[in-house]
């Protein structure tokens, strides 16, 4: 079986490329050195390998269900292969070292996961939701809070989930309709049904720690009269809290994490007035029924503090998406150097030996398209880890510009992996031939797994109005000019370089027609023409960042020698010819300002 | 639940396009009438929405398997399903009447058969395959042949396959080892294993007609020393021929059709030295042993009568293809109406009620590109049907017209429809949501389905070869040079119109790249670098042959008023600005000869 991901990659990019040792200047980090970040993706590696991917195939054959006495069933090799993962202490690693963390760059932990994701993408979710759920309450929460929550968590002990969907309400955060009453004793009870709830229930640890979006009195409607609550499964003393699993979502992949729909406050688990039956003891008496939630930070603010992990979330599925389609590039990769089928166009003789299919134009066309989607995305998940990492360590000014560059790569990080790491996939089977199609082999599953992900957090079409409605155009537009000014220091660099200025160029030029044509989208003077082709502009975006994500990795190559290196300067090549010409149309669409689909007539279908 | 595939676009391009109508002036099809067509589709339309579409997630769930006696279990509805289709005389609709058949236009024929495959594509393949099997016979068998093979397969008693993958020769036909071995009687002995047989075996008829390609003694290397040869399950005395099912592939999706390894003569049904337990009697006494087998034609002039069959079944994968993106784009369009959340990008206003998801842009652009995706591979779909109609029923100028283009159409029939109609699928899991991606749903089966068509019957790169490297320049470049013209002729047409002339000019303009570039890539002087992009030659020239095909339609609607109509406007509209643009960038690519593919070392990867 291939290796999920490639060791030898993610060195050039941490340490060839991203400079990662430096980090270990900052005092954050002075306690780490390139040996302890090699001793954590070692670890990632051999576990990953050995106890996350031998049973990827067996989270998707057997699926949770609810058993007889209401707990969701997983295999026991999952249960156990997640156990060894926490008591490695891998869930802690970016956590600081006062909480029992290891104070790891995020960098260096996104790099360790990306072993997980990509050996068992539906295993690996239940510690990375649980990761951005502590970070989030150790960010906003109380001193009491971050004990009796966030170290548990830390420590492995408990999970974490994130609750925003309602059955109602998907992508619509205004429409939330749970309730948060407010009690005597600064509790709330919370009451109300939530869907899509990754992890939302399972026997991994001894509590869940559900971070709920609800609406508490005097709000204004809409996403400004939202408050975020921590609504665990069992209440500190240990009685059980009234979320109530209502079912578990059949999916087409990703069949290893739970998806719940959950009830909150429904009476399942009783109240003050009807009790659970055999637990220790009851839940305090209450004025109003419902589950149990602590407010975080203060009323009304909770998306606010959500984003915080909803863009960690955000980040962290672009970088599963890669993870998968990392995993499907080395299985194809794999495949096409031992399959032997057919013969190189202009060889006649149809008596010669059948050559092996990498050979083949068409199949290297395959895999050189997954590896620049792959190793491109990878470049971009790392790159963003290494911004959250001087947004935590830098001066005023650099932490500034990390966290501004952040928020306008936030869209392209989660979506353009979830795009095109998922055609990756799809290309992977597409080399095994009928093989690929089949059980047998891994490739549809990872094609499987990574169709979530252009769908959950925020679905596709939510980052082109992000980026284009919100990102590139808040503070007056720095977010643009941040995010132009930093790819165009690369295109200058690039541009002295013999090797490189041809690409630089070709860059140069649609850096300037972004710029340009944002102008000239916002310049329609009506918000819904402006963000008809938002998806467009999310997607030729995308391109560009990650055609200057390979420049970044061409200057890091230089003039080094070796197939490695020679890989790199392909892929490169190959994304400039093949892929980066694609944003031309896109940019001609929208500086047409065309009206086609906004005027289409519901009607007409 | 929506309906699997649109009633009035049906008649829209069979009556209002293609003037199926006037076939009746033909003699074939004298007995025919609007009326005969409209009762055949009404017959299609009520058996496949009441028969084939309630069970297709039950095909899925319930995938066939080996009972205990080794023979092939099928759910109880499938089977009956199957044998109503049959009993309704489904199955015989193209046949001659003296075969049993309905005679009816092939295009009228594929009309119906839309139905089937778009309610349960699974269930569908079964017939569809021994239609091209007994097509094939009925074409190069003896009369002989014709009354013992192809007589019971137009009644439905018989089923049909296609044997010509082994499991070390895919898609190179040249190296495929079955063999074959004259006896004195005049009939052969086939020993070998055949791979990835849909409808290998199965309980649904009588018997299974096999046609097998395998190599008789004295026959060049390669392609040109390739026989066919009829292969029953079971021969005309009752015993069972050495043909045995050696097991099940275990597929994504498309589950409901049996995929086969078979093993020809390995002995498994007994040879005269060792005779089948239990048969009433045993084949004759042979020198050599293996499966009997019925040599069709010639020796060694196999693969071209084949092609009979690849052809008819290629251009059956692009159908079903289509059946399956229309069906998607169906269910996503009853979503799209029925579910509400957010609101309008211009509505700040969070009380105000939410609205249906179609009246946002983006989901409105997720259904014009399913729209025109479907609707253009359909059009191109039916549009190759009656050019069969032509070749069979026109005069000799007309039918080598017909066939010559048919010819150069047919990669694009079965690889753009695989292509694009699989991505209408994927968005209309998209425009779901994560319900979608959930099995209570009927788009990620559809999505599922469709991933085979890019594989099955020449993978698409295959297309690309066959397209770039044989059609457009057999007989000296007229292969092109008719293609062109054609698309020509409709351009003229639609110049003259204003409603039609913007949209003729962008064809126009492609269209003549296409015929510059196809000479720029000849040019190379060696085959390896005219072909290294002949993929990219493919999807561009599908592009334009489905812009041809809006172009087409939109003269038949002409001025019409009324919401079907404008919808036919807006998703021609749609598919020039969002997607014929593309393929300017595939023809930079390949009139610069690019090499990046081709000089790709293995070795860098």
């Amino acid at each position: 079986m291939a290796e999920p991901i490639s060791k030898r990659d993610l060195e050039f990019m941490l340490y060839e490329w991203l400079d990662v040792e430096s980090l270990t200047e900052r005092e954050r980090f002075a306690e780490h050195s390139r040996d302890t970040f090699d001793a954590v993706l070692e670890l990632a590696a051999d576990l990953a390998t050995k106890r996350f991917a031998p049973v990827n195939r067996l989270g998707d054959t057997e699926e949770p269900y609810v058993g007889d006495d209401g707990a969701v069933v997983l295999p026991e090799e999952i249960q156990s292969g997640i156990a060894e993962f926490i008591k490695a202490g891998l869930g802690a690693g970016s956590f600081d070292e006062s909480l029992g963390g290891m104070q790891l760059p995020t960098v260096v932990s996104l790099a360790a996961q990306s072993w997980f994701q990509a050996a068992n993408a539906g295993m690996s979710s239940y510690s990375f939701l649980t990761i951005g759920n502590a970070n989030l309450i150790a960010e906003y929460g109380t001193p009491e809070q971050i004990d009796t929550w966030v170290r548990p968590m830390v420590e492995g002990r408990y999970f974490g989930t994130m609750c925003l969907s309602e059955p109602q309400a998907g992508s619509s955060l205004a429409d939330i309709t749970t309730k948060a009453t407010p009690t005597d004793d600064g509790t709330y009870r919370i009451t109300g049904t939530k869907m899509w709830i990754s992890g939302g229930d399972h026997e991994l640890g001894e509590n869940i720690v559900h971070l709920v979006l609800a609406k508490a009195p005097g709000g204004k409607p809409g996403v400004k009269g939202i408050s975020l609550f921590i609504v665990p499964k069992y209440l500190p003393d240990g009685t059980r809290n009234d979320v109530a699993l209502v079912g578990l979502n059949h999916k087409m992949g990703q069949r290893a994490t739970t998806n719940c729909l959950l009830n909150f406050g429904d009476g399942t688990y009783g109240t003050a007035d009807s009790p659970v039956p055999g637990a220790e003891s009851t839940p305090p008496a209450h004025s109003v029924p419902g589950a149990v939630g602590y407010l975080v930070g203060e009323e009304h603010k909770g998306l606010q503090y959500m984003f915080h992990m909803m863009n960690e979330a955000r980040i962290g599925v672009g970088f599963l998406a890669t993870s998968l389609g990392y995993a499907g590039y080395l299985a194809s990769l794999e495949y096409a150097k031992v399959r032997t089928q057919g013969r190189p166009v202009d060889q006649k003789d149809p008596t010669s030996k059948p050559v092996p299919i990498i050979e083949h134009a068409d199949v290297k066309r395959m895999l050189l398209a997954q590896k620049a989607y792959v190793e491109g995305a990878l470049a971009l998940g790392l790159y963003s880890g290494k911004l959250v990492d001087l947004q935590q360590t830098g001066d005023a000014n650099e932490a500034a510009r990390a966290g501004l560059l952040l928020d306008v790569l936030t869209p392209i990080s989660k979506s353009w992996p979830s795009q095109w790491c998922l055609t990756a996939n799809d290309l992977a089977i597409q080399i095994h031939g009928g093989y690929g199609y089949t059980r047998e082999f891994p490739v549809e599953q990872f094609y499987r797994d990574n169709r979530l992900n252009p769908i959950h957090e925020g679905a596709h079409g939510i980052h082109g109005l992000d980026l284009l409605g919100r990102k590139v155009v808040m503070n007056g537009g720095t977010g643009l000019e941040l995010l132009a000014n930093t790819i165009t220091q690369t295109i200058d660099r690039a541009a002295s370089n013999p090797g490189t200025a041809a690409l630089a160029d070709e860059l140069r030029r649609r850096v300037e027609r972004l710029v340009t044509v944002t102008m000239q989208v916002w310049s329609a003077g009506d918000v819904a023409v402006s963000l008809a082709n938002a998806t467009a502009y999310l997607e030729a975006t995308g391109h560009i960042v990650i055609a200057w994500m390979w420049l970044e990795q061409l200057l890091a190559v230089a003039d080094k020698a070796g197939d490695f290196y020679d890989g790199k300067r392909v892929a490169a090549q190959y994304f400039f010819t093949y892929e980066l010409p694609k944003v031309d149309a896109q940019f001609d669409l929208l500086a047409a300002l065309d009206r086609t689909t906004l005027d289409a007539r519901p009607e007409i279908f």
